[in-house]
């Protein structure tokens, strides 16, 4: 493999979210306080009209340490993959400069997302590397505003487990929840939902 | 929503992989010759050494006319998500400057894989727009050369076409395998896999 290009984020992060994640220069010890974190993010999304309803942060497990955040830029980039988790974990591999954030020698790390994945974001995890994920809502709560979410496999908090990942759940839920219905009560964009017959 | 971002292609293409998209000035009529040309991409991606044995790209169905491409360049630009049919995708949003490629108004438009979706790829595919995925390879080729490819939900085609996307498979499917054989021979790292007990 040749040496690999330097780059610059791929996603672009709204001002807010930028300084938010800068501002955050010491460990966030308590799992409840990360997950208030990330909440907070999404809802900066949501108050400066910069995306949709959703944040996501990588953290050391350990120490707490913030590594990466993403909020959902989907309409800002122009891109339907820009999702929250996507954003962050691409954050992380840029700012840990590696493709695989479960490496040896890396310390464990885990994203914490104010919504459970949806089907493509359950598999960027298990690309990514992280050991643990942690949501606040449920993607049953993102359906009801109108996202079509997908599926995952039924058994997909197994199908993490197999490979070393675990899966807490609903931690914060209903903070997480306030952050969609804000959204959806300011007008805010369900875009590319086209399930069903047309 | 505040106006979009500007913002270049995410994820840096390989020069070869940039001067073969370039080149492509004619449609392609037939499918099988746009397989052809993913084929293609994944193999210059597996000889220059630029990343995994992949590659995809976006056209217009009707026309055949080439809107993006994209290999796998997850070393390359240190992003685990840098999936071929990722970066086809998110450089066919930026090409044609939309978040949704199945937007009114916007022509019918396809992904051709030289493989199957992985699981993150299908969620994205979904997200996406396009209106019909053309897969060589099958996912369980590149599970066979070490890959974790990681579970789709079992009727994943289903889901798909609930959803308005058709699929094709095994459309030159034993071109494909061929170089993920080149990829294996000549020593391509098969990373992140991490399934199974540790």
């Amino acid at each position: 493999m040749k040496s690999s290009v330097p780059s610059a984020s791929p996603f672009h992060l709204p001002n807010l979210a930028t300084r938010v994640a800068r501002r955050q220069q010491t460990p966030i010890a308590a799992g409840s306080d990360r997950m208030r974190f990330v909440i907070q993010l999404a809802l900066t999304n949501v108050t400066a009209q910069t995306g949709g309803p959703f944040g996501a942060a990588v953290f050391e497990t350990k120490t707490g340490r913030l590594i990466a955040v993403g909020v959902n830029v989907v309409e800002r980039t122009n891109c339907s993959l820009a999702h929250a988790e996507t954003v962050a974990l691409t954050n992380a591999h840029q700012a840990l400069g590696h493709f695989d954030l479960g490496m040896d020698g890396m310390p464990r790390l885990e994203l914490v997302t104010s919504c459970e994945p949806c089907a493509m974001c359950y598999g960027g995890i298990i690309w990514s590397g992280v050991r643990k994920v942690v949501c606040a809502a449920r993607a049953s709560d993102a359906t009801a505003i109108g996202f079509d979410e997908a599926p995952k496999p039924t058994n997909w908090i197994a199908e993490l487990k197999k490979r070393r990942i675990t899966v807490t759940r609903d931690l914060c839920r209903d903070e997480a929840i306030a952050v969609f219905r804000k959204y959806q009560q300011t007008g805010g964009r369900v875009y590319n939902a086209r399930k069903g017959p047309m």
